[in-house]
């Protein structure tokens, strides 16, 4: 690709998972320099204390987040902090020009009244909210390269919204059907010591939790009524299971069109997704596991068709934690920065 | 209870999962003495050998599969053995006049056209399917009391109907909506050594297998339809877990009458569940996980409704290999004897 | 037995996992009542609550630590607290005639030196711990009988010293050569929320803690040198397991006699434990899973020999929680009230 | 490094764990075209039959195994079989021509007796065996760079290795003292069905096996003789760990030279492996996961000193299926081709 130079980024919110992904594949990143990782807790630590395992290729420390400094050095930061802190820090990293890409829930929503119904806090930031991208490179790939501002989806929502997306565009499903059970590793919970999480808890069991109430909801929905054209009603149920890393998204929806077998799915999801190097649509009657994406930026995905009950079962499979998280961030800046989309970006997940 | 005698039973079987989990609990039970294990494969072998941490309290060993020297030794004979074989061995033991409690397939549907269908073989044993008992307990006790022999379902198959039951017994859910989603550990495959169930392959992975097509449909709706005094057609996806043990039944099905909240549905659970012992329903808002019934024949179900989607979410988790399995097969023997529905069965789990 | 009739019991500590473990070990005993549950953070929650799968046989609610009313109320008190608690209770306690029963390093120690050197802390309790006996049925059982307070060693202890008891005993290895490197499951950290105790950061990983200066290590010199005679070093290292329950203790000793084979030394072993039903030596050349002990409060012994090296390896496993905690507390408790050593406590592992 | 060129290597027996982990690495190598996959029992499958997930970037089909068509194509064959069929094809390819990089056992023995002593199996390929060159490059680094046969060493023996050389290489223990406790993912066993490797029966548990008698013994003392320059006996203990990937081994050993502290002995190992980019010592008090590897072509090593024993304490961990075989291979690969020794390998890990 020719030289690309060497972008400076910065990372904000290094210490927790999402950051740690960010750093480890930026790393890797040929076109970009890691120039400043911030955080608060963590000031003043070299990162190497943190992560020990990166200490020989991460030679940083955590600073305290000084927004002027930041944007005196980076050209894109990327925020990775819990929900309510980006939208402090997004409007005056912006004002010095700076590019951001946040992986909070602070810039997914259009209607900031929804935002502050499902996840609190006070924010008067409509403008910058109006200006936000949804960060789902398959689905807004345009209006991500000219972005100043993206708020990335997170992994349910992403693998969620991938195995819809063909079937709401193409108008394929009955209203309101969609009922999406996602199953995710508990590293998509973050690095939080909480009771629940705890490998004694949570280990050789699973469960759901967030039934009929869980504010990704909102966020599927709005995209989903984006893409079919309408308001769009969803089932969304997730399930915690007993490993790290790795999320399935089985969803079931009734077609329109009784008629159609599982081939004719493939073939519409082949297209769809044609241009995206980062979905692959397999075989008919290839189910993925969650295994296959794990270290990759990758999304599988599988429609089967139930001619008894003329229901499409769709199953997506993500690395929660890339293309749920850090590499479908960097699969942004990729588009920002008119670099191929994958630049960067592990393809190929080790196996076992 | 006074004193309840020592009831000789056989395991034929005994080296797979159904059959030490049987022979473990039947150790325990206060009522049987288990005076034969029976197999082909590991005949002549010490019981001790198959499963060294039991051999301090089983003292058996593994027997020729003789008929005639079974039905002369016990009085009630589990057959735990792959689909197939139990429909040869139960005439001719009940013939003999033992009882049979089996754990495979062979006498779980009233159709045999519909076994064929989906179990394939040679058969012609239509009398004695028809004078079988479905054995599940919660659902059929009075019969089992009274059965002479039975096929007991497994794990997904009882995780799910007690999940379903109390809304088709009272007609709440409208027709064909019901869906399914099981999560299973790998041990209710079995102990045949297979690629995709070694640790290598399964552990830190989650996928669907035989969706739209799975075998345990058609025996889910036979017993939904049953219940509803309609046919009901479910959709049924199961999915295998990176765990040993436990199953989680997410089921989904729209309500006849948008009115209802989850706690009427937790009323209408606990009144239908009153006299079943081995069921547990919680109480709102706490939903059960896999874990809390490993160790037990114990099955915790939880109510919810989502008053947006007027969709029910039932929520029920079950040990795959006790209720599941050798657990319900001893709960429908203390049926057949008369004894309290849950003698000898575990029913408070290790934690964690 | 005859009647037992129900000894009042009562538990202070009872929302962590050895609290959990002996409420469940203790509803299934035939000689027990557990009239009281006591907690300071949870204090005046039902007991369902924490653990809402025990709901249906736990109806009690945990209470204030009250000494007096407990006193009243309970002839034996099981105290399941961190270190530094226990040695501020059971004085009062024992002044008011109850008999204590210690999980905690308080009362494990003869040397009240040697506990705050590596437990810190200021006591001035040297009375009460000349009179406490250290807990380990299998080498103190007369003591324990007799005893009004007893000091339970932990998982790592009790599965470390039952591996070596016979060597030391009969004097068959060689000074100080002794090597323990131990493997548990992550619960036997407890269930606080510790970040490196997370599934994620602690599922598909192993590590080695505490290397050369674990607080273990004087507590099973301790006993060795009781054992010996004379002063025994040993070398001990903990690993975390990426599993929940069960602990491998690994011991490489250098044999005195080389002339030894591990027939011999199994014959040994079996003689030493002759009388000890919580421990079963397994037939030469099997070597025990941590997975047969889980549930159990047995302790899998076996013995190799490599006549290579004159080296001794034992491997000994437990389930933590029960024969490395709760269960050997209630095996003590059998001991003072003179019923049989193994009342009430389950010895058939759940497999798989 | 300017333009590589593209190598053309084959491999045969690519459907096994070695072969995919070969495979997926060698697609990311800047300087290597795959054109040969062979295989018996998949001949004629395409690759992406067996590993669909990979079928996006693996567009090859498993051949059936010709040497003479694999000679004319490969200048490199990297042979990844079960052990006794390397050394039937690795004569016919080198007199072909073709360097070879064998992954069995095979050629890791300089002495076909003991090979025969442990491995079985008629050969008389003296001469191919003396030519052979193991294949550790950080201790035989200049010797690789020339070979036309690499035997490479497995997992657990590389792990053990590098532990260890620094302390024979400089005479630092006493003889005979070294005990290697060893902990392995169950992958290392390869994908062949077995009962024991079951989910089912792995996971949730630990165990010994092989002990006082594992055919790696001979292959450890074999190189360590030859570090030392007298022969060295050791004691090694493998043990199966419930997870896929990963291996640590804590290797004890009595230092000659009470005196020394763990510092100096931090220092002598990053003296030793300063040339050595794939191995990383860590700061004096950190100990490894064997998570921190996973993923990578490293070996992180912890050295801990025990002033009570005089003991020496090293940790040490790798991914058993890349530093621990394929990796490895591809380390060596470098070597031979006069390539930077890490080209195409990865060394940061994902985390979690």
């Amino acid at each position: 690709m020719g030289d690309l130079g060497q972008l400076p980024v910065g990372i904000i919110g290094a210490s927790g998972y999402g950051g740690v992904q960010l750093i480890r594949l930026l790393m890797d990143h040929p076109g970009v320099e890691v120039v400043y990782l911030g955080g608060s807790s963590s000031a003043g630590k070299p990162f190497s204390e943190l992560y020990p395992h990166l200490g020989h290729c991460v030679n940083l420390t955590i600073e305290e987040i000084d927004l002027d400094k930041i944007a005196s050095r980076c050209q894109v930061v990327f925020l990775s902090l819990p929900n309510g802190l980006a939208c402090q820090m997004a409007p005056p990293l912006l004002a010095k020009g700076c590019k951001v890409i946040d992986l909070s829930a602070d810039y997914r929503f259009k209607n900031l009244e929804t935002y502050k119904t499902w996840y609190g806090g006070e924010r008067n930031d409509q403008e910058t909210v109006a200006s936000a991208v949804y960060g789902l490179p398959e689905l807004y790939r345009d209006r991500i390269a000219n972005a100043k501002l993206v708020g990335c989806p997170g992994c349910y929502v992403t693998t969620s919204l991938l195995a819809l997306a063909p079937l709401l565009k193409q108008g394929l499903i009955q209203p309101d059907t969609a009922i999406i059970d996602a199953k995710s590793g508990t590293s998509g919970a973050g690095r939080k010591a909480k009771t629940n999480l705890l490998l004694a808890e949570a280990d050789s069991s699973v469960a759901a939790y967030g039934v009929a109430r869980h504010r990704h909801t909102p966020e599927i929905e709005q995209i989903c009524s984006d893409l079919a054209g309408h308001e769009v009603m969803v089932q969304f149920t997730p399930h915690l299971m007993p490993m790290v890393r790795g999320l399935l998204a089985t969803v079931y929806a009734t077609l329109r069109d009784p008629g159609l077998v599982r081939e004719d799915l493939a073939t519409i999801y082949n297209a769809f997704y044609r241009a995206s190097p980062c979905v692959r649509v397999l075989p008919s009657g290839t189910y993925p596991q969650t295994k296959w994406a794990c270290g990759t930026n990758l999304c599988y995905i599988s429609v089967e068709v139930d001619p008894r009950t003329d229901r499409v079962i769709v199953m997506s499979v993500t690395d929660n934690l890339i293309k749920g998280q850090a590499g479908q961030a960097i699969q942004c800046l990729n588009l920002i920065m008119g670099w191929d989309e994958k630049l960067g970006l592990p393809l190929l997940s080790f196996y076992p």
